[in-house]
């Protein structure tokens, strides 16, 4: 499909709706707009526009969609898998000036926000009012409408679920300009068809979000972080269904080994509590009676105990807690500064088939002869496994790392699991989701995909 | 659209798929086949077959596809909007015989059903097993397949969310034949746009569902009711937003008025314990401590008292909690029974605006001069408001009901409600729906649609 190159005419018409002072072209760009926190591409777009409201994006798309140029949204760009990165050039919307907080609904519970607004600023936002956004992705200087449209997860996924489970209602503006609201306050819809639940997840390729209510919740009370040493990670992932099956649900249940801690102490130049063990289970509890949390991880620490854990270190001051939790935190920007290059896979398998997918990975870099580094979400199966190139020349990088990654998504498959657990698809992931998922799936998507969007314009080449 | 209509030939095929017994046609199609629990269309489908499988399910599509016949899915039709008639024939295609629970799964805490299992099956059967499926719809005869084809809520909403919530995993025939696996039992996915949650809530109009994983939870230890009088209906209302805004969270919050609580007397022939005020709120707290859920519920009486209540009554044992709840339970066939035919209005406005909504309804009844009567979930904004015919001419009860549901509707829309909150758009609210949402929601509704079912064969005329 040709596209319209972009003109001196169309930089007119972007600047009669959003202004000069919100429009960048050819240097004006700043390098973080040809890249994410993966792929960094060196991709720019022809030109870049600061949006500010919903009428401004309408008013683009519509033009857009006329004129056949292509358009890729844009949060915070610290996306993993290049979701949004203009490879093909066109127009960029930007919302970082569309960062308000509109309102907070106390009587429904509900927190409306512009999609430019970080994570940070919510979760604050919403604590400092007693109340509680649940989701909690590694990536707190995200922003809310790339958190959406990944439909990102993080760390209380297991208690909590996901992002997803948190947005009420959606304001889109559809490719060629028409704005439609889905959901709204409201608990319940069965009134079509979930638009909004198509929206969530779509990695900005069916809509542009610019306004989201969330759910909230109250905040919890109390809340232990459990520190638990195994002699080796098999031992410690395998703990984890024992967990699940006692019917105990913590709200939180990270895996790591010792080299990530340490890798992460190096980085942030503090010190870890523990790191005499190769492994550890990190586990957090929370709710709103001392009595029931101490109850709950009290049960979890002799599970812990009787399937091989060295000790159990219970932390229940926020500045220790905060400790631990922010190293973990580190742990990718931690592996990224210890080597030239990285890449992430990024699979959800079924949480009893954790431990087998992580021993086929230590088996793996011995075969490959690479080194491969993970961490992750073992208490709701998803996993951050990273393939490093430390001084690998060009070409055996990318013949291994391809040769890993293919092996790894057939593994995630083989045992039922999926290609992205929380990071999305984008651009890097679509030849491994069209492998897992195979060809009537991928058509069900291309038709969506069309259905919205039958002139291919918003966000082209990624998902499907 | 010209639809092939049903000859001895297409009779012969599904014979050759299903055999001979489980291929119904003329006499031998039972009569609530014609219908549904509102829908009396006495409109019968050419043939019925109660499939046994997906394989089956699978290639009566491929051939339904082909040969351009309409084919409707069918669970126990407890459905409410007409979802489940098949107004212009062809072939239904029951899931009765697909009532088998397939997997416990207690290391992924998954349940995996076929779509013909009754909701009371599942309940019980988790139950056993100290395991809990919360959504909890008041029709617990209905198949699990019509509860995700509706998006269906219930009375837990409120802390425990809809059936969207509690499914991991569909296994889906798509209009042509084609089976498709859409999520699994994984806790996260972000692989793609959510098939999953598009099918949930399409009242079967999108694709089949011959499959289902169900996400289960512990099974709460302690639970309360409280069953609370006030003075009139809208102090009643009014102290539901002061609950949510308190940070309390309980299961459910129910308003009742006297006339139901009489009417569903009656109806079961038992006594409801206590029925000298004019309305009530019912609620129900549960969780794992008794002091945390004691606490909880009595913050919450506390707040009633302040607000109005007369009084507070509190029911710990299973037995008097099972007694509430039964009325309730019945309020739908009591009102049923109390007249000679209605047609409900099942819109969901945020949680502040039940109040206005009610007392809008009151004014209605006596501008209009024709019987309302509402019960529902104050706790989540989900009305169930009832138009009742009574002995009024079949004229007269047409242009009434039309007048109330478009006064009705258009209200909840002002309120920033939906059409349907958990009982589905179908045949019946499509009007409705469209008059809501307008021409460009709707259009993206069609759009989706074609991209699922071009030739339009599945259960057309529903929805959109």
């Amino acid at each position: 499909m040709a596209y319209k190159k972009i003109d001196s005419k169309d930089i007119e018409f972007l600047v009669s709706v959003a202004g000069k002072d919100k429009v960048f072209v050819g240097d004006q760009i700043h390098e973080t707009y040809s890249r994410d926190e993966i792929v960094h591409a060196g991709k720019y777009p022809d030109v870049v526009v600061e949006a500010e409201s919903t009428e401004e994006i309408s008013r683009i798309m519509k033009y857009a969609y006329e004129q056949e140029i292509i358009v890729t949204p844009r949060g915070q760009g610290t996306g993993l898998a290049g979701a949004s990165v203009a490879f093909q050039g066109g127009i960029m919307i930007s919302t970082v000036r569309m960062n308000k907080i509109l309102e907070l609904d106390d009587e429904n519970l509900t927190l409306t926000v512009e999609p430019g607004v970080l994570l940070m600023d919510i979760i604050k936002f919403v604590q400092s009012n007693d109340l509680f956004y649940p989701p909690d992705p590694g990536e707190k200087s995200a922003s809310i409408g790339g958190n959406i449209s990944t439909n990102a997860g993080g760390m209380k996924a297991v208690k909590y679920g996901v992002t997803r489970d948190y947005v009420r209602g959606l304001e889109v503006v559809l490719p060629d300009g028409r704005v439609i609201e889905v959901g709204g306050k409201n608990v319940k819809n069965s009134s079509g068809y979930s638009i909004k639940d198509l929206i969530i997840g779509a990695e900005g390729t069916l809509g542009f979000i610019t306004k989201a209510i969330l759910k909230l919740l109250p905040l919890p009370k109390v809340s232990y972080s459990l520190l638990v040493p195994f002699p080796d990670l098999a031992t410690a992932i395998e703990t984890v269904p024992k967990i699940i099956k006692s019917k105990s649900i913590p709200t939180a249940i990270e895996f790591m080994e010792r080299s990530a801690i340490v890798a992460a102490e190096e980085f942030l130049g503090k010190k870890f509590p523990d790191k005499s063990s190769d492994a550890y289970l990190l586990l957090t509890f929370d709710g709103n009676k001392k009595e029931e949390v101490e109850d709950a991880y009290e049960k979890v620490a002799h599970i812990c105990l009787e399937a091989g854990a060295f000790d159990v270190f219970i932390s229940n001051t926020q500045e220790r807690q905060e400790t631990i939790w922010k190293t973990r935190g580190a742990f990718l920007e931690a592996i990224k500064a210890s080597t030239s290059e990285l890449d992430e896979c990024d699979v959800v398998v079924p949480r009893n088939k954790v431990a087998e997918f992580i021993k086929f990975t230590n088996v793996l870099q011995k075969e490959i002869d690479i080194r491969i580094q993970s961490f992750g979400h073992a208490g709701d199966g998803n996993l951050h496994v990273y393939v490093l190139r430390d001084d690998l020349p060009a070409a055996e990088w990318k013949a291994k790392l391809t040769k890993a990654f293919d092996r790894m998504y057939a593994k995630a498959a083989e045992l039922d699991g999926l290609t992205s657990g929380e990071h999305g698809i984008g651009s890097e992931k679509k030849p491994f989701l069209e492998k897992a998922m195979g060809e009537d799936y991928m058509s069900v998507l291309k038709s969506i995909k069309a259905a919205f969007d039958p002139k291919n314009i918003l966000n082209p080449g990624k998902v499907c």
